[in-house]
């Protein structure tokens, strides 16, 4: 016997509760980030670990569309490539983060060539790139629902930073405030797109993994950055080490 | 001006080297494991999470041979499937993985699911499987080699659990001591194809840095072993939660 479908409203309800018990808002990570706990050398590896995560959304998005026919799908989608690689208009995510890597002392030059990030954070960042090259369209829809949860993340983040880090200011945060007006229309595309696309009880279990295998790619990240440079802070081989890929400040 | 390539004997011992700095022998959750001081439960975490490992390498090993075009070398490789998924007198290396799940108390069946796997233990392995999937031949290869410094710590790990732990017996450890005698023909076999088949200075360079991929696939998952049941002991959502995917033991 086939199961039922959920309802619309149920089904985004369980997507969001998805959300509520597994975002990396959740993890500790970000009360110490936010509640001006890190050390700079801290800040530091986020900022050169979570570059490596913006540097593969284009790529991410890229995929997906590389795997879509139908051109209105694609130009929805494409705009999501524009805020973060940018357009005669606006310089876009990636440089903005590059903003906040000079902004907390790093070298940008540095945190571009990704040398040095965790193995774990390149293992979860590219599993995701594949999976959206790899599986249906609807998980990859799906997967980029942590969107829905992140307006509140990033305005606790501005507060959070400007409260507590003498680096914290308009431009440093740019890349947030700016993902303030961003996701909220990419997020209300896509959650629309898995509402109507799963429609059967078996597509909407599919969705909801595939969201929830997202919530762990985040939540890996943070895990490992906390294992690396918190505690019990065991730097693997070859990962950053505090005190390199800084800018040089010259006496003047 | 192209770079001159080294020697074999020089390039041998630049992998060599790679082992010497970078292999997971050096990675402290080991000496606690063989030296004792883990606990049962950590005991339990390592075989549920190192046995997602031991279930992709067949997978890793038949996309390797997906893609070699020569009868011989995939007859050679072959005897690696046969070692891990068992032939008609041998059991094969992932039911002798399941033998050890049952001493240490868990339910095989359970550990077969693969559920409750890390997630950051899934990403690592499966870049493993991609990377050989996608890769050169010459860069699968010598990600293989990381087999060169295994007989060590299996022959430590016998050593040391038998000494240690009360689960530990000719049968649960037959795993290791089965691959006492399968690794190092492997490993002979892969590294004389490696020393032939890197011979320009681009191809060693590529073939060390598939090797040091191939160690932080193996560091990252005790890192994130580490992290979830040790310290800070913080089990990801989703993660074996320790109590459960046990062995009923019925009252007799």
């Amino acid at each position: 016997m086939t199961k039922a479908p959920q309802s619309r409203d149920a089904f985004e309800a369980r997507l969001r509760q998805i959300g509520a018990e597994r975002y990396h808002d959740l993890h500790p990570f970000h009360d110490r980030l936010h509640g001006g706990q890190c050390t700079m050398e801290e800040v530091q590896a986020w900022v050169i670990n979570r570059y490596y995560y913006q540097h593969s959304i284009p790529m991410k998005d890229a995929a997906f569309m590389s795997r879509v026919e139908d051109p209105d799908l694609r130009r929805a989608w494409r705009s999501r490539m524009e805020d973060h690689d940018g357009t005669a208009d606006n310089e876009g995510g990636i440089r903005r983060w590059l903003r906040l890597a000079e902004a907390v002392g790093l070298d940008p030059d540095y945190v571009s060539t990704t040398e040095g990030v965790l193995p774990a954070t390149k293992f979860a960042v590219d599993a995701y790139v594949r999976f959206v090259r790899e599986k249906t369209l609807l998980e990859a829809v799906a997967a980029s629902l942590t969107e829905l949860f992140a307006p509140k993340i990033h305005a606790n983040r501005i507060e959070g930073l400007l409260k507590n880090y003498a680096f914290a200011d308009d431009s440093s945060l740019s890349y947030f405030r700016n993902r303030l007006k961003e996701a909220p229309k990419d997020v209300a595309f896509g959650l629309a797109w898995v509402l109507d696309h799963a429609d059967t009880a078996e597509k909407q279990d599919v969705a909801a993994r595939a969201l929830i295998f997202k919530t762990d790619v985040l939540w890996s990240q943070l895990d490992a950055l906390w294992g690396a440079y918190v505690e019990p802070r065991r730097i693997p081989p070859g990962a950053w080490q505090p005190g390199t890929g800084q800018l040089l400040r010259q006496a003047s």
